[in-house]
């Protein structure tokens, strides 16, 4: 394990807090309550596991229609920033990693929304933007199909760009000298925006908050996507199966980044990580059957060949031979989400690697590591350590004990190699993740920024 | 003081939480921080306080838009939904009633966070429904004119529609036999709704919550108001400033109830009260007059001669001569709500009173009552005991130290005179208003519920 002690960096980690966890039949799991996703309480045990493992951030990913697949668990029921406003009345320190639809919202709700939590955490919130590719969700809300994803980014792109001058948009009220007003008129900015999606007059009815305003993270894995990210993000939760394709990606995201005058060291890359954990390799692997519902590996292959027949290529395929890359075509234009199918190319183009080697390696389309305590710290590590990620989103198969498992047995070997704190410091999780504080930014036009 | 004991009647008692208080100059009261409208300690503090006395209900109004009055404080800044989220993980029991427009919301994320909250607060949320009538909103959600009332009471109509269906579309897992499915896919219904202002497809993703669905609250003043409230609402928050008045309005509501095929005694008519204490009445008068920054009653005359200028009749008032009620006219078509004006009208129309003892009577639109203690437990009694009114929302002039005031000096009295609890019953706040479970009611072609 090689770590990069050229500069001041600590691994980054954030865990996954989504229904009764990231496996799908995680809701029958031996020991657990099965309607779970549906009990506050649940969620609230889960965070409180995160910050005894001193997890920088908990995440929830959303979907606002309800997933038809009733052997599985909802992977998204409950609003996401109504449960993280209850969590973070009951748990300090930790970040909030919370995802909402910039097609299915209107700015200034939802930048009203997300500045409240940023107020009664602290500071603590980071918006995931998502532009949602599922015509189920577009059938809740009205009866136009899904816009193409171009609209869509380009919506999520106006989007930011209006809640970001929201946020800036007044300032605190001086508590300092007594006058006759509580603020002064100036400090208070209207916005003005007129665009192609939206028009907003603003300012905000919510002064600006403890951290300037949310961090933004996004994970888009299309060119659109890429670039948006590039533009807006200060966290980057892509799909990356391969260390070869992080390196790829980070270089593209930079050089992206660059162009739109930012620097990239202020970007945080955080792909997902599923581990799955065993005192020994085969426990481990028996596990990871187990948690699939099979009692072997053929249940896993089955599972691999019933997805990926929806590209026709089964045919083409043998458990025990090295997979053609070619095979997981995409294109930008397709309307599901490409990241997913990219990272399968991209890990069968970097290695040799049959279909039985490859169900080891992916789960749900995020990298997978099965195997000891000791397996996953070196894997985190050397990923972080060789300069390829900034940290992870830890995807728990079963919730909550999965992360008190993840706390006791890995939690202190990456501390142990220096890479991972053992307490929280700094005030936001601006100032945690070492990210600018968006009140000092030079504006567009170069001048200093309304709001310093 | 006589008491109605023909029913099994209690009083129930909400209480305003907005910003600093009542006052419009609340935020500069002495011994007070005048930022607290933006500090979250606050607002748990003034609930933990409305606890301790056993409120049933904490309440705030909304408006997404930045009030541009500096001299008063912002009423409404923290998004209604996340606030009470995070109140709900530190204070029990209590009732939450949260403001939403359903002109400036979708119904499936509305009803979604609704349902969210109402999860995690163990079935103690209201849903106040407003329309929104401000232009200042409609800028801050796109360039068109705010809609005509008779369309957004129309929208309104549809979206409580839409939003009660969401609320029963699907059932709670049942953790009871294991089966291969988490639930029963019979148990998740679509609602296919296709009106005039939405189309949703449903099934909500969040299960049916612990009181069935959220309750409904309605202040609308308008007869389009009033046939929603008598159509939809639970409990009614109509300006009410004469007990005549509220007489006549409680059988209004009654009738048209009737007509929609409601019992009119499952209806809670909780009118707005706002409650000046003093040891005196003197010293309540004072105190009144320093909470509008004024020395003496001639600033509150002046503040209210600025007030009618706009129905442009302070020629024909007289400090101390009698109120002609003809002149508070207002038409149904007016775009500015109806309710505060057609109090004053009512108010005089009930009485001979001049402004000089209106003044006392009417704050910020309410009915007021400024006096000791005893004057004002009587007040609330009087009104409750002759079956006015069921209750009163009581706002509080400074908070949150009025609502430790109130505890102290009123409750003791409601208590005593056995019309109000020394604690808390009942699980949900729909229990504990003795309202009817949405999942027994009858549909409308009167088969029973599909969610029973």
């Amino acid at each position: 394990m090689v770590l990069d002690r050229s500069r001041d960096r600590r691994l980054f980690l954030s865990v996954a807090l989504n229904s009764t966890g990231s496996a799908g039949r995680s809701w029958a799991w031996p020991g657990t309550e099965w309607g779970r996703f549906g009990n506050w309480e649940h969620y609230v045990r889960s965070a409180q596991l995160a910050h005894e493992g001193v997890f920088d951030i908990v995440f929830v990913s959303d979907h606002p229609a309800l997933q038809r697949d009733n052997r599985s668990r909802p992977l998204h029921s409950f609003d996401p920033t109504v449960l993280f406003a209850a969590i973070a009345a009951a748990v300090p320190d930790i970040g909030f990693l919370l995802t909402a639809s910039s097609s299915y919202n209107s700015p200034y709700n939802l930048a009203r929304r997300l500045a409240t939590l940023d107020h009664i955490s602290g500071g603590r919130v980071i918006w995931n933007v998502v532009s949602s590719f599922n015509p189920d969700i577009a059938a809740n809300f009205g009866d136009a199909p899904l816009p193409p994803r171009a609209d869509r980014y380009r919506r999520a792109d106006e989007f930011l760009d209006v809640v970001k001058q929201l946020w800036l948009s007044w300032d605190p009220p001086n508590d300092a000298t007594p006058t006759d007003t509580l603020w002064d008129e100036t400090t208070a900015r209207r916005i003005d925006h007129h665009g192609e999606f939206f028009d907003v007059a603003g300012p905000l009815n919510v002064p600006i908050g403890p951290q300037g305003h949310p961090v933004i993270a996004q994970a888009g894995a299309s060119q659109a996507g890429v670039d948006l990210a590039a533009k807006h993000a200060d966290i980057v939760y892509a799909s990356l199966l391969h260390k070869d394709a992080a390196f790829e990606y980070k270089a593209q995201l930079s050089n992206r980044a660059r162009a739109h005058g930012r620097n990239p060291d202020e970007i945080r890359l955080m792909p997902g990580l599923v581990v799955i954990l065993g005192e020994t390799r085969e426990q481990a692997y028996r596990k990871h059957e187990a948690l699939h519902g099979h009692d072997n590996e053929d249940g896993l292959l089955a599972d691999f060949f019933r997805r990926t027949a929806v590209l026709d290529i089964t045919d083409n395929l043998d458990p025990d031979k090295p997979i053609d890359p070619d095979l997981f075509g995409y294109t930008e234009d397709q309307s599901a989400p490409v990241g997913f199918v990219r990272s399968f190319a991209e890990i069968a183009a970097a290695e040799p690697i049959t279909p039985r080697q490859l169900v080891r390696r992916v789960d749900g389309g995020h990298r997978l590591v099965v195997g000891t305590p000791a397996d996953v710290a070196d894997s985190i590590l050397q990923w972080w350590g060789e300069g390829a990620v900034d940290g992870f989103n830890i995807h728990i198969p079963v919730l909550p004990d999965g992360i008190a498992e993840f706390n006791r047995e890995v939690i202190p070997l990456l501390q142990a190699a220096g890479a991972y704190p053992t307490g929280y410091d700094g005030s936001t999780i601006r100032e945690r993740l070492g990210l600018p504080d968006p009140r000092h930014a030079p504006a567009a036009d170069g001048s200093a920024s309304g709001a310093a």
